[in-house]
């Protein structure tokens, strides 16, 4: 199911295969999000030719809409969204916590109230898996406890206890589940605790998982103590299996992780960026809205080679953006894909050339210059 | 520039050739609207690929949003936009007098103040044809004044003759400015008495331009007196020109104007009501909130083939739409101009084989089937 192609000799970064029962994966990889099933302005297929063979849903939103009966009579989220790559679907454990009006936590699991509608539901690991495999998510998260960036220790680990509590039950949801190929992830937590993450990665690591998530991260902590955690995490987590780490990130956030051996990345940022006008390019960040650009005949980039870039100029995008057309949301949403993709690419060849090293300090230095 | 192939028996609806500078037209043709050289979620290509050879864009909007600056660097408005086809530019006369803050006639011209920052300007008709040399237009309107509907006998008289006026400077400004083969179209008006109409149309067919456009109607008005107006505008104009009746409408609005010899029509309806989520469809028109697309699985309209109906099924596009979702209003949109592309196609083969009456017979009936 995974399989790793080459290691870099002075870091822990490697490229790899991920099989799903769909596609084939190269790693490292970036998803895009595409919370409710569509990333956000593209069609399923314009995000597949991208190059983007696997993207995020999350659970949470999808069982609140359209709901689960609706997915039952497609047979699947793929099927209802048409999408042609592989799924997977966080378990809406973040979701639970970060986005309902209310939510409480006990050992059986959690109870929350609906950000759309109000209602109550309650979800254990074992119905989240269920779930999932209506969904039929080529691969599936475990549900786990997120405890908020600013947790006491003690608060941390009980939340620590619950979600390894909640990994074991989701192993065991799965076995006695449907089992036609979706893969399970479990999550390893910690909050800014390194004993706790070490603690956490070394738990879920002796389950019968198909891949490890770093979760808990990206949530306002400094650079620093992302890295440093992350880096905790992934040296627990096995070195034959994938290594997703949730929500992250920046260009160069990724490249560090990478570094520290993880396979798998989802972010908003590239197209929440795209929305609000920040513009990914060869040579940094640009914003588009900056009056610089209102007769800019050329493209966005002159390096790029994606749609937008090589079919409209910058003052034409930055007039659309400007007027607040939706086509703008299209155009800066492929181009900021488009680079995110290349960045992958960039990655997994520069292990492969064994010159990984080099592109990484390339990626930081070229951070310094971006806004986001 | 303009050929008729054929005319009805029955009526006075004809099929015929409009050839611009870029491209050959089939007429009666409709063109959807992109006021901002955009039509609203869609690509120029997705446009232009659906088989609108022409579209509209305003001359008011682009004048104040890029500014003119912005297009001379590019040449024209084709080339900042990059839609293949032909543009139709309306010459703002509609939106000087019902969009701006303030807005005043005189003989000389129009002054009025900025919908987006208040800047005050002044158009004449002179001014409003270089502007529309500058967007090099493959068809130019000419300024003219829009009385509002409720306009009594003495103001319509008044606003006519400057409207008269003004198409008669309109073709002196083109004739003494660029020729590049941009083609001028004037604006009959007045209002909602038929004596006027009849006078204005006779007026301006006295005048040599391209074109001869219905201005003033669906702005409130009934269906009956839309039609009488209509009637008396188009019967009174060239036969041998092309009819172009603005800002109309629904298909039994289309085709009834069909069967009174208009050629060309523009509206936001295709468009506006798919982003409002009401579907034209072979059966009469659904709105897509309605609860019974839910778990819909098949297509908006099992007899389309537009892309969204090929692909995608009603309780997916129900469900973007609902979580408001960008991708649901492109899909929306190419569905409705679809519907629209067929209407028009249908209209034109009817007219062809000599079963227009048949067809218009058979649209009116349909239409009140319709929400719209």
């Amino acid at each position: 199911m995974f399989r790793i192609i080459k290691k870099d000799v002075k870091t822990a970064a490697r490229t790899g295969e991920l099989v799903t029962k769909n596609v084939v994966i190269k790693t490292p990889v970036f998803m895009p999000v595409g919370t409710l099933g569509t990333v956000k302005s593209l069609s399923p297929s314009e995000i597949f030719d991208e190059g983007f063979h696997i993207m995020l849903a999350n659970t949470y939103h999808i069982f609140l809409r359209p709901g689960m009966d609706v997915i039952e009579k497609f047979g699947s989220l793929r099927n209802f969204t048409r999408y042609p790559g592989s799924i997977l679907t966080d378990s809406g454990g973040f979701q639970i916590f970060s986005l309902s009006k209310f939510s409480r936590v006990t050992e059986e699991g959690a109870s929350f109230m609906s950000h759309i509608d109000g209602a109550t539901h309650f979800m254990t690991p074992e119905k989240v898996i269920g779930i999932q495999e209506t969904l039929d998510s080529d691969i599936m998260m475990q549900l786990d406890v997120f405890s908020g960036p600013d947790a006491a220790r003690e608060r941390a680990e009980k939340d620590l206890e619950i979600t390894l509590d909640w990994a074991k039950r989701s192993i065991s949801a799965r076995d006695n589940g449907k089992r036609n190929g979706n893969l399970l992830f479990l999550i390893s937590q910690g909050n800014f605790f390194e004993d706790l993450r070490e603690k956490s990665a070394k738990k879920i690591s002796a389950m019968d998982a198909d891949g490890y998530a770093i979760g808990g991260l990206a949530v306002g902590e400094t650079k620093d103590v992302m890295l440093k955690m992350l880096k905790t995490s992934a040296a627990n987590l096995p070195e034959e299996k994938p290594r997703y780490l949730m929500g992250v990130g920046k260009p160069s956030d990724i490249a560090n992780a990478v570094a520290a051996g993880v396979d798998m990345f989802d972010c908003v940022l590239p197209t929440r960026n795209a929305r609000n006008g920040f513009v990914y390019t060869s040579s940094g960040t640009l914003n588009i809205k900056n009056a610089k650009y209102r007769t800019e005949t050329g493209p966005l980039d002159s390096l790029c080679d994606c749609y937008c870039c090589k079919n409209f100029s910058a003052a034409y995008v930055r007039h659309i953006f400007m007027t607040k057309e939706i086509f703008s949301q299209r155009l800066l949403t492929i181009h900021n894909l488009h680079y995110y993709a290349g960045l992958m690419r960039k990655i997994r060849k520069s292990i492969e050339d064994g010159m990984f090293t080099d592109l990484l300090n390339e990626i930081n230095r070229m951070e310094h210059n971006t806004l986001l």
